[in-house]
């Protein structure tokens, strides 16, 4: 790297504090951490985070639905200009990795400190931001915090959300402290760049260092209800059925051959449940959810209206009725070409193998893409594993990812160096 | 009825013998009763039915797996004769309906009682016999007391049996106080004929009053665990997936595919579960059970094997692995031609519509008919719901059904009238 003129990484520093945070929350049992959104866990992983923030002397502010943000000021700043963004998130779900959300928190952090370790203040504000409840795995949507920043829900609605414990939102800010007065959304940025493990197998499989994220796809999550008759399994014809497990499982088989037939669609049926669940008992009730993903909106919607379709054929057919709900929604995003180009720049001036790629999983950077030029950076991830205490990347190919970070910051800022 | 000359059913104590019996373990919040084998309650159903028996001043016996016995002897009979013999069970599952076994014994009760009415002794013995555990829902497999009686598990064995309450079902039938002396099997019945509700929805779609039962279906229950990996459902290409839950979804599709195909086969997939069963997270674990049945040995083994063999196949096209277990497997019955005869010409004189068919459900009659000739009588169940509060047949319905065991009873008996 030293062929690289410019801002000095330090790589030492940076592995650790990703060993110090993942240290909060751990699960001596099962492994991994756990750090839910708002918990006394998340709470101490946030201490942690503003702590280096003061260490690096950043101007640190909190908006009302938790977001914290740390700024390196430039010169001319006196508060209103609009910052070089970089962020993620550091809740984590149940038993997690150390990596996901935490690395690109810890990243940017790593970018503020090569300035000030280099004594030099840069051409324009750098903010990170570490944005609330992006797992949602207590309260739902997830990416709430980034949602909430971008303008796509208010405050008010965020903070009366009621999480799968009871708890309100807003209540649990409150009680670990983190309920600021900064309106989101008011420090709208002039660029956003998150980077981040891949958390599928791609990088790995083909053997490339860096991620070059264009765009993220769009998400449809469905959760479907059948409802049929229980009956004997030893005396219902087959063709007096009315099984509701039957039709949950020929769905299931179905949108494997569309997302076959598509190519760049992704069908996941993730969750099942039969009832009664008896052996010898035709299942009355089945219930599953759907998670459709394409790059590409028109087809996106396509796969959808095929599976309504198709529910509606089947429900014929069988006898049974079905209920769907969209859970979630979101259309796909595409991110910012220049930025995008600016990270492949970077790539091959490291010399690292790199790879135009879509986001298949949800990022804040989806939702700051909203209201700012963004995209993002990502590094692989061992067996595509993630959500899991085997989530893994090696550090060197953290410290690329970092690198490059650094590296695309500094040539957007114009830093001179 | 009056042109049928013989013995009269006393239809309004029958009736009466059904309420009061379906009262014992009744539960007033959920519907129905419960009366899971050897717990307290069916305690007290057994208590109840011997009482009845004591009444009509039987020879009760209970043998070493707790089956009850009464026994109407013929005056020649001095303990060692071949007895007529009835029955089914008084066990249920949880929140049963009233008929389901109950029925059987008591109408056999009410043949005995014909004969004390009428104050005359039958030529042969008649004994009525009520089956212990023929649910199987604490302790498998079911049928267990014909099964025992029938030679085909061994008594030491039986009682060992742990349930899925970690009680051993010597320990608990000893407990109730129902662990007879009686060597099962001691008493082989002469024939069998076990009255029971179709469990099914044929009759009533037929508007057919008796059922000549001529067969049951053979069953095969088998377990079936398939492992695959857990992978992000929006990062994880469709072709390296090892989706579980997908190869679960297909078989059980597949496997309707092949009922349909057979005409005969019924297969139904009853029991489905997911791991870890969360929405954006292709399954790592399914596991589900397959019923399949059919009336032809040859056609049940073929579909096993088809079975078989698209589970290799599927294992090796998703890179998983697959498991298979044999919960149960009965080969298909076929009944006494000559009782079966005998069924359709005692409807036949009644006027009652009939037909000839296949049991789809498991009787202790399959069991009983390894060592006697045996058959069924079936009548009609509402929408062909049986295992809920909902199972019910009409009382003019119920009295058919008796009133023809009775005639086929005092005919085979040639009791002189």
């Amino acid at each position: 790297m030293s062929n690289v003129p410019g801002l000095q990484l330090n790589g030492a520093k940076l592995l650790q504090q990703i060993k110090t945070l993942g240290d909060i929350g751990v699960d001596l049992t099962q492994g991994g951490r756990t750090r839910i959104a708002l918990s006394d866990a998340e709470k101490a992983g946030r201490d942690q985070v503003v702590a280096w923030m003061r260490e690096l002397e950043l101007d640190i502010q909190v908006d009302r639905i938790g977001n914290i943000f740390g700024s390196l000021r430039c010169a001319s700043d006196t508060g209103h200009e609009r910052p070089f963004m970089m962020g993620s998130h550091i809740d984590t779900v149940t038993n997690a990795g150390a990596l996901d959300g935490c690395y690109g928190v810890l990243a940017g952090l790593a970018v503020q400190r090569a300035y000030r370790e280099a004594g030099v203040l840069p051409p324009r504000t750098i903010t990170v931001g570490a944005f609330t409840n992006e797992e949602g795995v207590r309260y739902q949507p997830d990416m709430m915090g980034s949602l909430v920043y971008a303008g796509g829900m208010s405050v008010e609605d965020a903070l009366k959300t009621v999480g799968t414990d009871g708890s309100r939102l807003g209540d649990e800010l409150a009680r670990i402290g983190y309920a600021g007065e900064l309106v989101p959304g008011a420090m709208v940025p002039h660029e956003y760049l998150e980077l981040h493990i891949e958390q599928g197998p791609i990088l790995e499989a083909e053997n490339t260092l860096i991620g070059v994220v264009e765009n993220l796809q769009g998400i449809s999550w469905q959760q479907v209800t059948v409802k049929g008759n229980a009956n004997h399994a030893g005396t219902t014809p087959t063709r007096l059925r009315q099984d509701a497990g039957y039709v949950a499982c020929a769905i299931a088989t179905e949108l494997r051959q569309l997302a076959k037939s598509s190519g760049t669609t992704l069908a996941t049926i993730g969750c099942m449940t039969f009832e009664p669940n008896v052996i010898n008992v035709i299942p009355r009730r089945a219930s599953f959810t759907v998670d459709l993903r394409d790059p590409d909106e028109s087809k996106l919607l396509k796969a959808e209206q095929q599976l309504a379709a198709r529910l509606a054929e089947i429900a014929e057919e069988e006898g049974v009725s079905i209920e769907t709900e969209q859970l979630v929604r979101f259309q796909p995003v595409t991110f910012d070409p220049s930025l995008a180009n600016a990270i492949e720049d970077s790539a091959r001036r490291f010399g690292f193998s790199h790879r135009r790629m879509t986001s298949g999983a949800g990022h804040d950077a989806q939702m700051i893409a909203r209201i700012a030029p963004a995209a993002m950076i990502f590094v692989p991830s061992r067996g595509g594993i993630s959500h899991n205490p085997r989530e893994h990347t090696d550090d060197d190919q953290l410290l690329n990812g970092a690198q490059v970070l650094l590296d695309v910051v500094q040539r957007r800022l114009n830093t001179p160096l």
